[in-house]
């Protein structure tokens, strides 16, 4: 079985917005062991998108379209695919209601212009849209024409005797994202059968990506069934391992078996694997050792408190805590002294120490993470450059200051101090 | 002149590598007045890549590939162009001497590979690349076979009686983005003339798509020089205005027209323009009305923060707040009321108003921002629903309370919940 992927949007083309719906899918089809040769991107014109579609239809078996299935004038996939393929636009009023649904409990009037989404080519199986309006759908298309029990007409564009798929998807990530997981994975699964490309991510931080290089070189350039790849993102390097095995329990045990030799060498610098997080990790750690947690963040400014309450369920651990941009509050509502930010500065591995002590009794917490430093991209100076960053973890029998000097812009540093500070968390509470 | 662009590499297919030259080459295209209306990816593959060269030729006047020039066995777009176009690769000696001097300075010895890279198809004019080795090149492809003189062979799967262009770039953004600068564009504006294409993206935050739709659908169906598109993201509705036109004076007069015309209609439901932030109107308002902010939150749990901390120079006017996620500390932090908190809840219009007048008073700041709600996916009842968040800001001369109701996940509902709060800031500033 081969895909093509068919994204549609005026906005691609003219390079105004990042298309991560086909990297996406890309990595969504390798997964289920399916190939993919080509991809496309249209505009929101019907002719060439008519001609995209007909032309992937003619050399795939699964055609996959995202984008264009908005409310709006510009959204022409529906039409453009039912006049591709013949199928009549029906209206489902199973969607309708739920669109309707949505804005009742918005408390919106739904515009009539919506109405036009609960339009689904007919024989389609409808994928529901869980945060938008617009739902998927997948068509079997087949040359064959089955007279009297279904009165669906044959796709005409068909060269092949076998049945096509084709998926329409719509635009927005995050509506495409967990309508994939949800209803397109299980379906390809099936429809595959046996060979499977399975993979799984490691992911560190702690170390450069030259670093982890040196440890795993020689699994680095293993070629054919097993592959490993490096990837290098701020403060965090992944390591890649895919296989293709004839079933998913031989993947699963290949997968392990070189995941296990990568653990041997890298240890505790692996915060997670696939899906998992840096944050979720932090919030593993705590919960297991019963901790709780307060966070004063002064360059960072909210971002590491941001990020562990991404974690569904982070109230159970992390109590709260402050931003204290201004020297005053880091006095007033963190007990830090006068005479300490007189003597040392609000950058320094004193002040921090201090806001992690206070931020613990402020809150009630057992531990106290404090941030202090310069994103910039001004507020530097030759002794403390912005990307000087200081990094306080107070817990009941002391504390840990780390001293970091990050480089990139604003929000870059105070990603990477972001990082670095969760990351002392997690080797506190493993 | 219309062009499509020809990305090549498997990794791109798999989705490992985000591909960022096309997007960049789309935007280069539309600042030159090309229009590019189709965009494909292949993989190292000489037939599908053939295909793909093929099919572009015949339908555009201008074909860019790029990737595959590199020294290794599956960079395949040097022989694929020249078994497409029927130009023999000749070894051009300038280049072989320029890639053996870049081995010579790093002290490398040159592999025997890296001869390939000085393959160029006859009559290629060629791009020097400054930073790697391969060079890109232009080939300019005609129909009829000019006898005598020149003994470059016609191209055989023309239909068109114009002479066609065909650029190669080397796949690493890095080399492409320079070449393209300094080779690429000069030669295409001297190919187009003077047509400029620009274009200028307002951004709106408060109303839905369809909300937006219809108060521009007049636009919304502009064709020809002149068009606007609308695009929705999380709380927040874009719409683009682009404009073709002789030269940049005559672009940016009618991309005025256009913009007064929709401001007109949308007022000040637009928050910026094109790189402008939510965040950035919000510290542009409270400096130029000298006001400083506190920040309270709960269910975005420091994102509101971290958004207003991500403009340079927020230190002038954010002094900073707290994120109460325990209850404990909405009161001895805040001073909200116990007896409010059993009456209506941490999630009540209550608790926003008292969270935002103790934020102001804590941290000194004129105005207090204060967010409570439920983010999920746990923690919601038939009265209080997850996605359910109270925004309160609170000023010398009263406070404001909205309710909102927002749909998606933890991430989407804390997202929806920033970019809700920072609005109300921005309106009360503007």
């Amino acid at each position: 079985m081969n895909a093509e992927i068919v994204a549609i949007g005026t906005e691609l083309l003219l390079g105004f917005v990042v298309n991560s719906d086909t990297p996406f899918l890309g990595r969504v089809l390798a997964g289920v062991g399916i190939g993919c040769y080509t991809q496309v991107t249209v505009g929101d014109n019907p002719e060439r998108l008519a001609e995209a579609i007909r032309t992937a239809l003619n050399r795939a078996d699964l055609v996959i379209t995202c984008g264009g299935l908005g409310p709006t004038v510009d959204d022409i996939t529906l039409e453009t695919i039912s006049a591709v393929t013949g199928r009549r636009l029906t209206l489902n009023r199973a969607i309708l209601k739920k669109i309707r649904g949505r804005f009742a409990h918005l408390k919106i009037r739904m515009p009539n212009t919506n109405v036009r989404q609960a339009m689904i080519p007919e024989g389609a199986v409808v994928f529901p849209n869980e945060v938008g309006t617009a739902p998927g759908f997948l068509l079997t298309l087949s040359s064959s024409r089955k007279r009297g029990s279904r009165r669906i007409p044959a796709f005409a564009g068909m060269t092949h005797k076998r049945p096509k798929l084709l998926v329409a998807l719509p635009g927005p990530p995050y509506e495409l994202m967990p309508m994939v997981e949800k209803h397109l994975i299980p379906r390809l699964r099936r429809a595959v059968g046996k060979t499977v490309i399975a993979s799984r991510t490691l992911k560190t931080t702690g170390l450069t990506e030259s670093e982890v290089d040196a440890k795993v070189i020689d699994l680095l350039s293993l070629k054919g069934a097993t592959t490993v790849g490096i990837y290098a993102h701020p403060s965090q390097v992944d390591l890649r391992i895919t296989v293709k095995a004839p079933n998913a329990s031989a993947a699963e045990r290949q997968i392990l078996r070189v995941e296990s030799k990568i653990r041997r060498r890298l240890g505790n610098l692996i915060f997670g694997a696939d899906e998992e997080t840096l944050e979720a990790a932090v919030g593993e750690g705590l919960k297991k050792k019963r901790l709780t947690l307060g966070v004063a963040e002064s360059c960072t400014g909210g971002l590491v408190q941001h990020r562990i309450t991404e974690v569904p369920g982070a109230s159970d651990y992390f109590l709260g805590g402050l931003v204290t941009y201004a020297n005053a509050l880091k006095k007033s509502a963190l007990g830090v002294p006068t005479a300490l930010l007189q003597k040392y500065g609000a950058v320094s591995p004193q002040v921090a120490r201090a806001m992690a002590v206070g931020v613990r009794q402020m809150t009630g917490s057992k531990l106290g993470l404090a941030v202090t430093g310069i994103a910039g991209p001004t507020g530097g100076s030759k002794k403390k450059p912005v990307g000087l960053v200081y990094i306080a973890l107070s817990h009941p029998a002391g504390a840990k200051v780390l001293r970091c000097q990050f480089s990139g812009d604003r929000s870059i540093v105070k990603f990477k101090a972001s990082q670095t500070a969760l990351d002392l968390i997690r080797r506190a509470v493993i």
